[in-house]
């Protein structure tokens, strides 16, 4: 017989519809009428506002200060670097009037034509470059180290929800140094801060790796990602940070004197993560009952749920919840007192991903116990707490939680990374498979175009740390020194 | 002999060149090149971060959530609100095309152009509008309370940094309601949210009222507003809260089934303050040597300054120094120790406006006392603070300075608010004067025109909780039971 899920279908049976199911079924976010932009609701909001405030202290702890620029880039700035524009400028939204006036028919048309148009950002390089090309004189004023909180527009045809918007919210990084050296070390640090980040906020377990050239930012010298593996089994790149060497630098005329006087080029960085963070959580996570969230990054850590049988305990069991609620100071609780039935309560906040849900009635108040559920055990399993050691085992169960979590994933990840040393392999592998395929690696574009177009496969990462073993490159049979990660992707 | 002051000019000699220098010798923003945006700088961002964070705490602490939409207004969403439409059409940037292309000259040209222009949102209520109606079904999803911290662009003509820009930062909060006397108690709330930011974040007194007729938001049945006096002794409105009665629920479509079953429109509200919030603390409490910051707003609300005479010293002072931070729990400090002169390092955080200045050196660590500038007084007068007392001291003396910085403008306002009861008198006042008149005022579209015009003096607003004695309009002549406040503006 098949198991009663909350979520139809389930992963196993349709896991893009799956997910979309648990994003509604958590209220997380919906389309909007707008094409291709998401509105973000309140349980959804509620977990990037953790997101954003945990990642900005890491920000923060490595030397970086937040500003703001502008949303409107000119044409003329984004022409100044080709490969840039070349990666940009296809498909965006552009200004062109900044007057709505009524014609003849009394319809409102846009008139009072602009100058020149003007882009919505689509990153911000090209007009913090040229910001950091009036702030930069001197080696005195390097390192200079900026985030940005912002909104961004890429036109994008097929959208998905935290995927990929029209719209999307995100931080970048953009960083200006003295010595390439100091650039590069940079770009890996900021690289590992958003390993990090997944790992002790999210329990998402990455891989860290370099873009292949096909793959780079465009107009960088590096490109650097962190790949995490969802439960489908395809990779997702959750963040990127790039290597700009002085190509951005030359095109935004940022220059310095050095100690010795002389006028120099800086060596530029670049580093990005979006709400994309919300959909590598999802789908790293979730199960067929719906979101099940990390403890950093939810809204409620713990909800309250009263079982009021009759209505004279009525007063006496919310009183007792709410003595419980103080108890648990520093940690998130609601006490969820609507008047429904416990069990569509109870569903509620399981498809919402609450980690832990504490329920109250007489019975409890009696014993003196609480019985406590983890949303990432099956949901029958309780655990009663007795009242006085609630405080203490709340905490340490989040950090299991927390710690199950990260531990669950990485196991997935290992268990469906393999070792393949033949093109015959790979195909038979990714004909009936996904994982994540270890494979000695040429660099060689054209054969990646080919890897797609055949496979829908990409090479996602070089990764870093690798002992340099030789092997021959899958595909070519040339020696190479390097093994890639090749998956399906989002 | 003129006193030496670090900002040239000073308020006295040119008040809106003054406002310019505070924010440049402060670091806090600065025009882009991108037509009317400004660039907020990593000091301006920082007191924008802590002023967003306090009234944040505030929206939540009255049952608001945060959530996220479209940076984009369908051309049609905005028109199904005349009035609406009337005021916000005709200054707005617009988008027509997604996509860039090279003509034959090579360069790149708009091209796709959209089937609908989108509008960058000036302000959201057609778009969250929208969500509502398909939000609210029944009195059981009502109220429902909803903010957004978001960017937004008017395409202003002449733009001065913090107080009327091309693009801003603010939050707009949108709330739905089952009945007239909620919104309007939501309406009032709000406003009182506003004002009690305004004095306990940013030591600003303000004046709640409502608006004429005439000023009202485009659309809004009522538009209330916080007015605070600048130096100049001009008004300054800070932020508004509007009630929208039904106008925006009927053309939005929100309506819902009351506790009876019949269909109802909702009851709408909505309310926003910006960065303006920023220039609004600039000209309260800035002075002739620079920025002056309330402590809860203060990135750094206390700087140490090591006064090293001799290298020998240096390392048991710094040490000092760090021992003097970690007692500090709980307070933003910060150590300067850049090899660059005391007094020069001194005025850097005077025209920053950081509230303590610390020094210490050979003499302080011997004599266990620290030496301790208030940036509210003089700035040559030192309190010289036992080792052992300092962290009491500290924390108190942030405390006075709010309240000084607090009763200081209170006491100017008052000082510059004026009682006037006949037209002659009013004309005299503002001919050679600033300040807030107060006069018995009946409502008269027409007037208020012509006062701007001959003038340039506006009703601020109507105050709240007057006693309903009666006079005679200073205008009309005609019986009036309100005064209001006449003042010029920014």
């Amino acid at each position: 017989m098949k198991k009663r899920t909350a979520i139809t279908p389930t992963r196993a049976e349709n896991y893009p519809q799956w997910y979309q199911e648990v994003i509604q079924a958590a209220d997380l976010a919906e389309h909007s009428k707008v094409r291709g932009c998401m509105i973000i609701k309140p349980w959804g909001f509620g977990i990037w506002e953790l997101m954003q405030k945990l990642l900005d202290e890491k920000i923060k702890e490595t030397g970086h200060q937040n500003a703001y620029f502008p949303l409107f880039v000119p044409l003329s700035y984004l022409q100044k670097e080709a490969e840039h524009v070349e990666g940009f400028a296809k498909e965006c939204a552009i200004v062109t009037h900044h007057r709505l006036e009524k014609d003849a028919a009394g319809n409102l048309i846009p008139t009072s034509p602009l100058e020149e148009p003007l882009i919505i950002r689509p990153t911000s390089e090209m007009i913090i470059g040229e910001a950091f090309s009036r702030w930069i004189q001197s080696y005195r004023d390097l390192p200079l180290l900026i985030n940005q909180w912002a909104n961004v527009v890429r036109w994008e045809m097929r959208t998905r929800l935290f995927l990929r918007t029209t719209e999307f919210l995100w931080q970048e990084g953009h960083t200006a140094h003295a010595t390439e050296e100091e650039a590069k070390t940079e770009t890996l640090k900021m690289l590992q801060v958003y390993a990090s980040f997944a790992k002790e906020a999210l329990a998402i377990p990455v891989i860290m790796g370099e873009k292949t050239e096909a793959e780079r930012f465009p107009g960088a010298v590096a490109t650097y990602t962190i790949e995490a593996m969802m439960q489908d089994r395809k990779a997702l790149q959750a963040a990127t940070s790039h290597m700009l060497g002085q190509n951005f630098a030359k095109s935004c005329g940022i220059q310095f004197q050095n100690v010795q006087g002389d006028l120099q080029y800086a060596w530029t960085t670049s580093w990005g993560s979006t709400t994309r963070w919300i959909g590598a959580l999802i789908m790293t996570h979730s199960d067929d009952d719906g979101l099940v969230l990390p403890p950093p990054v939810a809204p409620f850590q713990l909800v309250i749920l009263p079982i009021i049988h009759s209505e004279e305990m009525r007063k006496e069991i919310l009183h007792y919840c709410e003595a419980l609620k103080k108890e648990l100071v520093g940690i998130r609780v609601t006490i969820d007192d609507r008047p429904i039935r416990g069990g569509e309560k109870s569903w509620h906040w399981i498809k919402k991903g609450v980690p832990l849900r504490l329920e109250v009635g007489q019975r409890e108040i009696e014993r003196e116990t609480i019985s406590l559920y983890r949303r990432d055990k099956g949901h029958k399993e309780v655990e009663a707490v007795s009242k006085r050691e609630l405080s203490i085992k709340v905490r340490s169960f989040l950090k299991e939680i927390q710690e199950h979590l990260y531990e669950k994933a990485l196991q997935f990840q290992r268990d469906n990374t393999i070792d393949i040393s033949n093109k015959t392999s790979l195909i038979d592998f990714f004909s009936s498979n996904d994982g994540f395929v270890l494979a000695h690696y040429c660099e060689d574009k054209g054969l990646e175009e080919r890897m797609k177009e055949e496979l829908n496969v990409s090479v996602r990462c070089i990764p870093l740390g690798q002992s340099g073993e030789e092997g021959k490159c899958i595909f070519t049979g040339k020696r190479a020194k390097v093994r890639a990660i090749l998956a399906k992707a989002y």
